[in-house]
C-alpha cells in the first residue's frame, strides 16, 4: 500500500494507517506491505512487524548528495525494500539499474513500476524482485481493471515471463476494491499495489480486510 | 550543518553528529542548525533542542506524489526549517517560489543556496529568511573564503542589500577552519553553512567549539 | 510569435506562416519577431527579413553535449535572438543567469518567460533584454487578459520595475484577439506573445493585421 | 559519426564536415551516417547523400512544446533517423519506448545508446533498429576498445541477443583509430559510433578514409 504524500498518510496518521494494515496482515495471513513518505520510514518500522518499503531511492552511493534518497538510510531506518519508477516518480533505464544494484547492496527488496508490455519487459531484464504494471489507461481514470480490456495486464504479463520466470508481478492500476483485486489475480498477477482507495477511503481497515478475504478466496 | 548523504551522518550516526552540535551550540550560546537526511529528521529532532532543517522540499501540496518530499511531512517530523536549491539539488526558479510559500505555511524558515550575485540578488527578491551564497569557484574546490578574492563573497552581498535589506546571509562554500568562518563574518554575512569537514572530519565537535568561538570572538 | 511544435507551423508551413509575419510587418511598420523550431531557423532566417528567434538555449559552451542547444549555432542559423524559460521548457534560475550570458556572447537578444510577480522580478534582476509574463491564471485557460482580473499583469509591471527600469515587458498569455491586445498595451506592456490563436487559427494574416492595427490605434 | 555540440560541426562547419564523410562513403562504398545539430539538419541534409540523423528526439506529438524536438520536425528537415538516450541526453524507460514508436510513425530509423549488458537489454526487448554500446569504463577516458577488457562489449552483446537477434550494436565508446574499429567488429559488433577523434582531429578525411579501409579488411 503506497501513502503516496497524502495528508491523511503523513506523520502519526501514517504509523496509524500502517498498524492498521499491520493487524489486518495478521488477521488474514496474507502479507501486507506499507509504502510511507521517507520521514515517516522510521515511526512506521518501529510500530509494525509488515514490510516497509520506501518510496523511491535515488542512484547514489554516500557522498555529497544533498536532498536526495540514499539506500543506507533507508536501510537503517529500518525499511526492508523500496519501491523504484512509480509514475509520479519516473527515473532513466541507468538509473532503475544502478538502483537495483544499490538496493541489494543495502538488502533492500524493489518493487519497479512499469507501464506498458515494452517497457515491463524491459524492466523485467534488470531482474528487480517485484514488478508492479500500471496501465496508463488505468492510471487515475477511475476505470477499473476489472471492467477495462484485461489484455492490458495479461499482455504485460506474457512479455515480461519471456524474458524473466521469477520475478513476482503486481497489478497496480485500475484496483479499489475487493473484486478488482479478485480481477487482477485472475489475470495472472501475484498482488496488488493499492493507494488512494484505501488511504482517502472512509474505512481503510474494511477494505483491506475485504481485499485480503478476496485474495484467501482466490487462492 | 549539513549532513548531505554522508555515511558519518547516516542512521545513528546523524543522531550522535546532532547531540555534539547540540552540546557546542548550549556550551557556546551559538546557534547551529543541523540538516540532516528526512529519514533522520524524526530521530534527530527528538534527541535535541538545536533547530532541525529538512535539505529540500518539493514544490506540492498534500496528493499523488509518490517519492517527493512533502513541506506538512518535514514539519511532521519535528523540523523547523528547510534548506531550499543546494548546488546538489538545484530547482527551478517558479519551483523556489513555490516552496517558499508551502514552507511558510508550514511554518518552516527556508534558507535557500545560490552562486553568483546576480543568482543571489534573484534569489533575495523573493524574499527566503535566509540566503547561503555558494560561489561556483569555492564549491568543493578546497579554495578556502579566506585565502580567495573576496569579492566573491561582497558583490552577491551588495547585489542582495540592493533589493532586500532583510534577508540573512550564510558563506556557504569555502569554510572548513575556524579561521574561514572568521573571514566569512568579516566579509559582511551572518554566518556560515558547513558540511564534509566537519561530518567528515577526525573531531567534529572540536572543530564546531573552535567555529563558535571564531564567532564569539568576532561580535 | 511562438510557433511551438505546431504541425501547422512545422517544415514548409514554418517558412509559409513567417512570410505572413513578415508581410504584416513591413505593410504595418510593427515590429514582428517569430520563433520557429530549431530545425527550421535555417531556412526561415532565409526567407524573411523579420527577427527570428529560437525557442530555447541549453546553458553550455561548444562542446560533449550531444542533443542540446548551443548558442553559437542558433545563432550561426540566422537568429537574432532566443526565447528562455518558456512554460513549457522551464530551466533552472542559475541555468537563466548561464543562459542570458551565453546569449549575449553570441549576439542573440533574449526573452524570459515568467509567472508570477516574484519570479518576474527575480528575473528581472538578472537583466534580460525582455521580460514575457505569463499569469499561470490566464496559461492555455482561454481566459482574456481584457477579461481577467488586471492586478496579474500590473503586480508583475509594478514588481520588475522595482528591480530594473529599462527590460522590455511582454504579455504571454491571454492574447488571442486584437481586444487583448489592446489591453496588454492599457496595462503598461511593450508589446505581446502569441501562438496557439495566430498558429492553429483559421486566417493568421488577418489576426496578425488587425492585432497590429491595434498597436498602432493604442499609440 | 555524431557531431554534439562541438563548435568545429556548427553551422557551415557541418556542412564541410558531412561533405567530407559523404566523399569518404562514395569512394569506399561503406556506409556512414553523420548526426549534426538539429539547426544544422536541413543544411547538411541538402548538401549530402548519405543518411543524416537527428541528435536526440522528444516523447511528443506536435502541439504546445516550446523548445522541444518534434520527430517530424526532425523528418521534414530531411534527417532519416535519430540518436536516442545518448550518454549526454539519456531518457526514461517509457520515453524511449514512446519515442521509438514516435520515430517510426516518421519513418526516423532509430540508434538507442546503453551503457552496461543489463541496460543494453532492456533497451533491446524495445526493437530499437540500432544500439551502440558505450560501456561506462571506455567513455571519454582515452581507454581504447582494442586494449580494455574485451568482456565490456561481449557481455553486452550476448545479453542483447538472448532478447533480441535483428538489432544492429555498435561500439558505442573507445573508438579513435582504425585498429579501435577493426577491435570493435572482431568482438561482434556490426559498426561504430565515432565522435571527437574525427570531428576534433587534424583531418577528418584521412580518419574516416583509414577507419573505411579497416571495415572492409574486416569483411
Amino acid at each position: 500500500m503506497n501513502f503516496k504524500t497524502y495528508i491523511e498518510a503523513t506523520g502519526k496518521r501514517a504509523v496509524q494507517l500502517a498498524m492498521i494494515a499491520d493487524q489486518v496482515s495478521k488477521d488474514s495471513g496474507v502479507t501486507i506491505a506499507v509504502a510511507p513518505q521517507f520521514t515517516d520510514l522510521k515511526s512506521v518500522t518501529e510500530a509494525v512487524e509488515i514490510p516497509v518499503f520506501g518510496q523511491h531511492i535515488d542512484p547514489i552511493k554516500p557522498g555529497a548528495y544533498t536532498g536526495h534518497i540514499l539506500a543506507e538510510a533507508v536501510k537503517a531506518a529500518g525499511a526492508s525494500g523500496t519501491l523504484l519508477n512509480h509514475s509520479e516518480r519516473r527515473i532513466k533505464i541507468s538509473e532503475i539499474e544502478e538502483a537495483l544494484s544499490l538496493a541489494r547492496v543495502s538488502d533492500l527488496a524493489t518493487l519497479v513500476c512499469t507501464d506498458t508490455p515494452g517497457v515491463s519487459a524491459a524492466v523485467a531484464s534488470l531482474n528487480p524482485d517485484m514488478i508492479a504494471i500500471e496501465p496508463p489507461d488505468l492510471i487515475g481514470t477511475g476505470v477499473a481493471v476489472s471492467k477495462a480490456r484485461p489484455e492490458l495486464i495479461t499482455n504485460a504479463i506474457k512479455r515480461i515471463r519471456s524474458v524473466n520466470n521469477s520475478v513476482d508481478i503486481l497489478c497496480g492500476a485500475g484496483v479499489s476494491t475487493a473484486e478488482d483485486v479478485g480481477k487482477a489475480l485472475e489475470l495472472g498477477t501475484q498482488g496488488v499495489l493499492v493507494s488512494s482507495s484505501v488511504v482517502k477511503g472512509p474505512n481503510p481497515g474494511q477494505l483491506l480486510e475485504n481485499m485480503t478475504d478476496e485474495i484467501l478466496r482466490s487462492k
